[in-house]
This record gives structure tokens, sequence and C-alpha cells, in this order.
């Protein structure tokens, strides 16, 4: 029972961050929200930062089993999509992070380098898929093209959701854009024949 | 001399923010800095809200006459870099922003609405100019292509500042990569002989 309340406030205060951002919501709130009484949410979590520490744990065990990638089991488009596909629903379920994360890493510097970790390993998981790609004749891009575009996919991947929230441009909002906007980084290099494979696929996707 | 101490406030304002984030400078500390009384202060910007405003005026002026690009102007692979290379200088120098867009979007809504009209103008620019390189055949990407292609370059362009202040990537830190790696979305569109004159000159500002 007492590890349901806990994983109750967490799953709360999750939602209101990602709603109100992280900033703007008290513990009260969060107790208020759930109708339980700052006491009962104190003997739970003593501080803020121990609400911080535990979104972060979930954050971060989300996306380090996604980052894992095996060799050689993304071999198509289709691989490729589905596995940023399934990265952006994760980032959008801790969409907070992803707004403010350079104000939170200020706040926790002890999350900062476990954000850090997570980046690494994203950006090595992205560059064994494109020299895999490479190295079977789909990408036709040499190392320090493939060491940019891996550049270019980590920044996209990890700052589309702030950015989205300031662009201008209503079709930012569609989560099926993001992954496109990710996967034509890698569409330029491919031979033209895959190119449009996977421009069909965007096409059903977009619309 | 009056308009001097207010043009004073403003560049000590913008030093303190990049160095520090804006939200975590107070007026008092500006006045400090300046060895100025915060009545003096308050005399010249009655409010914390008055330096924020008078800052964004400073970054629209520069990047506003920066983002209006005549047509046909930019032909070449070098133009587009130094395009680029003013573009990031610019910002750079008003670095906060990118940093704290959001908070600051939200705690100002009329600047949000400006900094948003700052982006549909840079859009704007970069579709034309890749309209451009298309109609001159240097560029090889149909509408679909080039329109998301602006798009990661404008996200790239207004997001690096904050990435780069969280990755653990050390090159991270480097403005001239930041212009390579808008350039490079680019490149890969380029026919093959301008791509490598493109890589060419990315060698020599990367070294």
């Amino acid at each position: 029972m007492a590890r349901d309340t806990a994983e109750r406030i967490l799953l709360c205060a999750l939602e209101l961050f990602n709603e109100l951002g992280a900033s703007n919501v008290s513990t009260n709130q969060i107790a208020d929200e759930l109708d339980i009484s700052p006491g009962n949410l104190h003997y739970h979590y003593r501080s803020r930062a121990d609400i911080i520490s535990g979104l972060f744990n979930m954050l971060e065990q989300s996306l380090l089993e996604l980052a894992v990638v095996p060799d050689n089991s993304l071999d198509s488009a289709e691989d490729i999509w589905m596995f940023l596909h399934l990265q952006f629903e994760r980032q959008i379920a801790h969409r907070f992070w992803y707004r403010e994360i350079n104000q939170l890493s200020s706040e926790y510097p002890a999350l900062r380098k476990r954000f850090q970790a997570i980046l690494e390993l994203q950006q090595r998981s992205i560059q064994r898929l494109l020299n895999q790609l490479a190295d079977s004749g789909q990408l036709q891009a040499n190392a320090l093209e493939r060491a940019t575009l891996a550049r270019n996919m980590l920044l996209i991947m990890n700052s589309w959701l702030s950015f989205s929230a300031i662009s201008p441009d209503p079709l930012a909002q569609n989560p099926n854009l993001a992954v496109w906007q990710v996967l034509s980084l890698v569409a330029a290099w491919l031979r033209p024949d895959q190119r449009k494979a996977l421009e069909r696929l965007a096409g059903m996707y977009l619309t």
C-alpha cells in the first residue's frame, strides 16, 4: 500500500511537471492533486529533490533499455523508423526534462552527469547504426559525414520537444513529424531507391 | 550621459545573463556590478521586465537585419557559410535567450510572439535560399525534402546553444562546429562535386 502511494506520487508529479513545467509545481500541489496530506507526501519523499530523483530514475530506465542497439539488429528503414518512434514516445512521456534540462541539471548536478551518460550511449548507438548501414552499402557517407550526421540526429532527438514548445510551426506538435525529421537526415545519404521507399513510409505517417 | 548609463546597464545585464543565466541574476547584482545605486538603476529601468525587454530589442534588431536574405544574393557554398557564421556569432552574443527561451517566453508572453516572428522570418529565408539552390541545379532535393531540410536547419540553428550547454561532446563548444553541422544538412543534398568542395571548406574551419 505504501509502495502504491509512492508510485502514485511520482506519476502525479510527472503529469503535473509535463503539463505546467517542473519549476511551476510545488510539492503541496502534488499532495492536493492526489488528495493526500503534505505530511503523507513528506513521509514518502522527504524533499522535492527526492521526487525529481525518482522521476529521473524512471526516465533513465526507460531510455537506457532502448538506447542499447544490438549489433546488426536494425538493418532496414522500417527498423530505424520503429527505433526512433519508440524513442520519441518515451521522451514525450517524460517531456518536462527536455524542456527544462539546462535548468534542472544546474539545480541537480548529479543528474547532469547521468543525463550526459544517456546522451553518450545514444550517440554511440546512432553511430553504430550508421556504420552498419554504411558497411552494408545502404548509406553512402564517409566517416566525417557519418560523425556529423550522428551529432545532428542526437541534437534533433533531444531538442525537438524543447523547440516545439516555442515553434510557431503548427506541424511541430506532431510527434510523427519529429520522427520523420530525424529520419530525413539519414534519408539524405541513402541510395536514391531506398530514399524514395523511406519517403513513401513518411508520407503514410504524416497524413 | 543618462543614455550612456541606460546602455551600460543593458550591456552589463547581457553579460551577466549570458554567464550566469537570466533567472540567477537580480537587478541589484547588475547595479553592484556597475557600481551604481539600485535607485539609479531603477531610474533607467523601473523593473526587471524593462531590462528583459531592452535586451530583447537588441536581439531582435540584430537578427532581423540578418534574416532578410535578398533574392539571389547567396549563390555559393561560401556565401551560405558566411550567412550561417554571422547568424551564430550574433546568437552567441545573446546566448542566454537560447538557453532559457521556453521559460522567458512564458514569463513574458509578449516576447514569445516576437521571438516566433523571428523564427518565421528565418524559416522563410532558409526556404527561399534552398529554393534558389534547387532552381540553379545545385541542390538535388524535391519540395518535401526542402521543407524538411529547412525545418531541421531552423531547429539546429536555434537549439545548438541550448544543447551545447548539456552536451558531453567537447566539440560542441566550438561555434565553427555549429556552422558546419547546419551546413552539412545542405551538403547532403548538393551535387557530389559541390559537397566535396564544402567539406574541404569545413575542414579548414574545424582545424
